[in-house]
């Protein structure tokens, strides 16, 4: 490894402190260096407040060592005002020569004018160190700001021969406790959680994450009758008031609490329903089920991984993974990234297309 | 370890060396021991020559030095005539006055009958040593002894939603090259493969393994109409001599090679065939599908484990494993013994019931 590499892999380090904590924002870690040696250090760990680089530059005591150092930063600096004032003017002003960056903002309101404004201020800048790395930081957020939608994962429990229940309409244990925990945390890592009303009806699931987070995954329906609007006793009602977004051709009922927002309208394609979770700046979501659901983001194309847990039963008969009564057949080829034992059962990360082997 | 255990695993590592070699006799090796020293090894390589006993014994150049040996030997000598002379006759014969035994032979020509043999001969011997182990050689021999009935393995392809092909009737490539490979290896594990002949018509296999075996696993094909019987140019007759076995309500066509056996009745319940392919002396049986010969061996509890290859890939609509028209559903719990990546998809392998936790 170069210097520049060493550098930037501590800033990538750094940046992991922030896990579940920056929200929408990214993961972003940074480190000051002068004469090869550490001097200060930043990660944006929480949404809302300091940014790596405004932490990095506020803890080295001594300023003036500042002419000297590089800025080492795993994403371009901002240049606009949101909850914190841009970065690149705090840097240009605390005398840093040099800024290395690992990837450039995919967020229009930085995109490549962050390192812009560094240049027109006599700021050297160079680019490409570690990438790749830095990028894996932030997957669902690059992924939001380049398509303009939001990352979806279609997540399922099935048995060794592919079964969802034993009977369609009621509901059958197919997994154990421990992924029923490991769910729960997996949910931390999305910014909604996505089911069908059918799955409400059978299941009665809060949809709730155990991590104990400032902003939650929103919980959303596709109820396309309206079938949960008047039954104000299902848990995702009940259990906690974390938004819940119901998407139906029904009217909100009166008997719905406030944290529940009905978005109503003639009919709901899968499209407009991702185009509006888009609007709501929703960055990534951890879609349920059932079988018809999955089915529907199958077909549209708006899905980019499938997480599997498969548990050692074997029904026989029973509901089907991604079937439903439209007899419409595709083949999806996917490639599997991690395979890892939960309890007694397994679960298999697997995205989408073949992938490509790495030079 | 004790002196015993570091021998006996000595034992078993060379009783391994047989491995797809011996056909229906159980692996066993053997190593004798003066002063603890090692002072001559055998292993039963070849269905039909010499046990391990003999080879041991044959091994040691100075035959005084046997008088003061402890035999070590991972299967209870034999007492009977078979393909060779009973090894406990030669053992008694060579002065031998200690053996050490890791399993009793569970054989009824065995059975104890060699241990109680060498007592009455003055023979001291000592059983219980890395037992478990030693059974672990010959899963399917001592399950076949055991329960009078083939070892049952079920195998299957599916894709992530539990799908084996796309449409009834027409064969989907599921699982890659690799898979393929690793299954026509995995073959040679079992003295038969057996299908229906849905897959026989459908696919057109040969049902062969690739490693080259003396005693190749027979062909087995349930066909209750006979549908196989007049189509001599399907490769299951064409490619090998290897013996086909069809079961059917018919008669067997003329046109049919000589290497084909047709047993006819006038129904064949899924326990008659397996009784009767206990009494051709069929140990281990892999079954390859399709969905309802699974289902049939499946509801008759005539299995012990399943095998799945899982391909990353999503076929929405198709025909699904274990699934056949009888609304019959069951929930069968197994345990995952081991997971394997093999090429770009995924090897699971599951035996019945919940394991138990060792002490």
């Amino acid at each position: 490894m170069t210097e520049d590499t060493v550098f930037m892999a501590a800033a990538i380090k750094l940046a992991r402190l922030g896990q579940h904590q920056t929200y929408k924002n990214p993961l972003v870690g940074a480190v000051l260096v002068v004469d090869d040696q550490i001097i200060g250090t930043g990660a944006h760990l929480v949404y809302g407040q300091q940014h790596a680089e405004r932490q990095a530059i506020a803890s080295v005591k001594d300023k003036t060592q500042l002419a000297k150092a590089t800025l080492y930063v795993t994403l371009e600096p901002c240049h606009h005002t949101g909850k914190q004032p841009p970065c690149g003017e705090l840097i240009v002003a605390s005398g840093i020569s040099k800024v290395v960056v690992a990837q450039v903002d995919p967020n229009p309101l930085v995109a490549g004018k962050g390192i812009t404004f560094l240049k027109e201020h006599g700021v050297a800048v160079k680019t490409g160190v570690l990438t790749q790395e830095a990028e894996a930081l932030n997957p669902f957020y690059n992924f939001y700001y380049r398509q303009q939608r939001p990352w979806i994962t279609l997540k399922q429990a099935i048995t060794l021969d592919g079964k969802l229940t034993q009977t369609k309409g009621t509901q059958t244990a197919i997994t154990d406790q421990a992924v029923y925990d490991y769910v729960h945390r997996e949910r931390a890592n999305y910014q909604g959680i996505l089911v069908g009303s059918e799955t409400v009806l059978v299941d009665n699931p809060n949809l709730l994450t155990t991590l104990n987070l400032k902003h939650p995954p929103v919980r959303i329906v596709l109820d396309r009758r309206g079938r949960t609007l008047k039954q104000p006793t299902l848990k995702l009602f009940t259990a906690s008031d974390v938004p819940v977004y119901i998407f139906t051709t029904q009217a909100k009922s009166a008997a719905l609490p406030a944290h529940c927002h009905v978005f109503t309208a003639s009919q709901w394609p899968i499209e407009a329903v991702v185009e509006k979770l888009a609007a709501l700046g929703l960055q990534a979501i951890y879609v349920e089920g059932g079988a018809a659901i999955h089915q529907v983001f199958l077909q549209s194309g708006l899905w980019e991984d499938v997480i599997t847990y498969v548990a050692p039963k074997i029904f026989g008969q029973g509901l089907t993974s991604f079937t439903t009564g439209t007899p419409k057949s595709i083949s999806e080829t996917l490639t599997i990234e991690t395979v890892t034992k939960v309890g007694s059962d397994l679960r298999i990360h697997a995205k989408k297309g073949i992938a490509c082997l790495q030079a």
